[in-house]
């Protein structure tokens, strides 16, 4: 699995963020093409690798408008640009996850092995297969069942391309849609609503958590990690359904004009959309400060390791607040469903969660530096900083009007948060200094 | 040290925050009367109990103008409950650091030991008046200084007067000022911008590391805590400097009308105030979004452990990004400075920075609930939540516009930042319950 470039050994991170970023040079290649665009005008390079890369790293924030902006050919090159780089990743990143673990097993390092077990086995081709097999499976599903949905509407030929566009982008958690309100005209479909859901949910779990799922069918024999990944999704998810459900009520622009059937699908569909599905059924940009807020710690926190989703991952979340809980009661070690977990572990999560507020903060201060003009509230710059990093997608209007710098930075927000901030620090890291020297301990006063 | 009221035999932890709450009611009930106001009209209760808060939690957020809303009766009761507020929590800080310690080095677990080494041999007696002699000392010194700075300005007594309340409110990081726009009229003057900041870096760095300092004389010989603490300060003030320096000289609201010399002093002073001490020779709410976030940071981070100053603390900060360094590196340890720190202090970092996160959000989204009709830009929502709870004092103005309701928020906050969210969770928690079971180790993915 190394690379060896001009000479130069290539890490596995090296590889993976080299294998990223050329096919999102490939993906703005073709859009700037005047073929892709909706006019016989090119949309430009700078546009044209915005869009490649929140396509690639599975964003789904725009520039332009996806449905008017492009050229079927430029619709069709974004949606095969989200089927590599979700699919791509997903199985990237479950060999990557096996050959790491492998690798620390060996060190006698602990990450992964008890969670890969179930498929470490199987052979990389095999592998590969089996993940394609689960996604198109369920994205054929979901396209069917949309199509039948959509076809009293469009007709069957464009019912078919809208279904199989969504269920692409739904599954692979994208969040581009060819509509610019997004699936708003939707907002209290319960077809519409729990296909695209089920599909992003799914995507979101990760596939070792299917495969476990799949595998094993009881709750008792499930794996560690995949206990862990459904019970925090469940619980920040309603949370974020009553937050909404709640704060939205007291919101005309949002709630005003819509039944309570479509409330509670909206506070449904907005409560799962931020773990990082993308697609909204509400105005975002609409919504009461309170909302956005809780949605902004929903994007941080973000889907779970090895999915198609981003952010710091539900996962890492259900560590960092384990281990809160063992040093309040004061107890030796960090325990997780009467299971302990090891030191390293939980810095690992220390260490994502200190890197990716670190970015965002970094990113929403570059951001009030190049878009101060625009006079932004600054929840919009944040929202818009998460949502890059977390690779969500959700916008309170700022991507449109993004200046040239900005969409740099969002640009590179997004790849940082696709390959996650410790892909980056591992790749720009020197070799460790395998120094003999064990230091004494000493001890810092703390808090 | 253990204290029994009704037959409930309370902890260390519980009788801090008694003692805290029932100077803050002592003080409520003297601001509340009229003798302390300015006009012969109560202030009321909620101001009452929010002004004493304010000081005794050496915060500095107002809702009156303690010049002109107070009598002199009643801005001597303030600059008392900062005295008592400001050492009380220094001299129970260091007593309670040091029965943790023995507790600790009994339980074979790590926390201070050796940081407070030079200390712990003294009896507690002199240990209070020891701290007591360094305060008055230094107060003495930078009242007599400012004293001589403002006879001409103000004549012998009131320049006695001021001197002697911007003194203790100095030393005790309280960032009470007389004058509505804190100390803006001395922008570009050396004597009082020098005299407030030294006497608020000194009380910020702690008093085990004055102690440290005082013995060692150099630094090589200084604790690993002394070191790490003056280390992180020096750096994070320098970026300060650095980041307000640049960012306001494109502000012609705050620079526009100063010379090279005052922008100079006046960066180095917001620089240094966010640590925390909260005075302010600059409009705060004029500054650029870029200043205030990093301001925000700053305010989040504080001063350091033992100190008269709020926030997670500087060396809870430095533990958290050595460790993040160890985890990038493929490191098997934690080491700071050449010295190894147990698992355990990074565990306790950890629940310190999630604990801090988390109340700074939730007190957020509860201020964008109540003072949702004021329409604030989320900008001065966060700066107010961040500034309570690292015991600040600065604000954008939201203070003195605050709802009843947000009013008891921002009393709650300066509470629960003033004595440190570890020890309300140590309170609230139950005793741990020490089973001996040993559960089975296993593994969740991280990133
Ligand atoms: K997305
Ligand atoms: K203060």
């Amino acid at each position: 699995m190394r690379l060896r470039i001009f000479n130069y050994d290539l890490s596995p991170h090296q590889t993976m963020i080299l294998g990223f970023a050329v096919v999102i040079f490939i993906g703005a290649v073709l859009l700037v093409l005047p073929i892709s665009s909706a006019t016989s005008q090119s949309i430009g390079w700078l546009d044209a690798l915005f869009t490649s890369t929140s396509a690639v790293c599975v964003t789904g924030l725009v520039v332009l408008d996806t449905g008017s902006d492009f050229s079927v050919f430029g619709q069709l090159v974004i949606m095969l640009l989200i089927q590599v780089g979700g699919l791509g990743f997903m199985t990237f990143g479950v060999i990557f996850a096996i050959m790491l673990g492998k690798k620390i097993s060996l060190k006698n390092r602990l990450l992964i092995r008890e969670s890969t077990k179930s498929i470490s086995s199987i052979s990389v081709v095999r592998l590969a297969v089996g993940i394609m097999i689960i996604a198109f499976g369920l994205e054929l599903i979901a396209a069917t069942i949309l199509t039948l949905r959509w076809a009293g509407e469009f007709g069957w030929q464009e019912a078919v391309y809208q279904a199989a566009f969504h269920s692409v982008s739904a599954f692979n958690n994208a969040g581009f849609s060819l509509w610019p309100d997004s699936l708003s005209q939707y907002v209290g479909d319960p077809v519409v609503n729990l296909t695209i859901s089920a599909l992003f949910i799914i995507g979101g779990l990760g596939f070792t958590v299917l495969v476990d799922i799949y595998e094993k069918r009881k709750w008792r024999q499930l794996t560690l990690h995949s206990k862990v990944v459904i019970l925090t999704s469940s619980i920040l998810t309603l949370s974020g359904f009553i937050v909404i459900f709640i704060m939205e009520s007291f919101n005309p622009q949002t709630f005003g004009h819509l039944s309570l059937a479509e409330r509670l699908w909206a506070s449904f569909f907005q409560a799962v959309t931020p773990r990082t599905a993308g697609f909204n059924t509400i105005d975002t940009g609409a919504m009461m400060s309170t909302s956005l807020l809780f949605t902004i710690f929903l994007m941080f926190v973000g889907a779970s390791t090895g999915s198609t989703g981003g952010g710091i991952k539900t996962n890492t979340f259900a560590v960092l607040i384990m281990t809160l809980r063992s040093v309040v009661k004061g107890e030796e070690e960090v325990t997780v469903l009467k299971r302990r977990i090891s030191d390293n572990l939980v810095f690992q999560a220390l260490a994502v969660i200190i890197l990716s507020f670190g970015i965002v903060l970094l990113v929403s201060l570059l951001l009030t530096i190049t878009e101060h003009t625009a006079q932004y509230d600054f929840l919009e710059i944040l929202f818009e900083a998460t949502s890059a990093f977390g690779t969500v997608g959700l916008s309170m209007g700022v991507t449109g009007e993004l200046s040239p710098l900005g969409k740099l930075i969002v640009i590179a927000t997004m790849f940082i948060g696709r390959l996650g901030p410790l892909t980056f620090a591992f790749a720009l890291a020197l070799r460790p200094t395998k120094s003999k020297i064990r230091y004494p301990e000493d001890k810092i006063l703390i808090g």
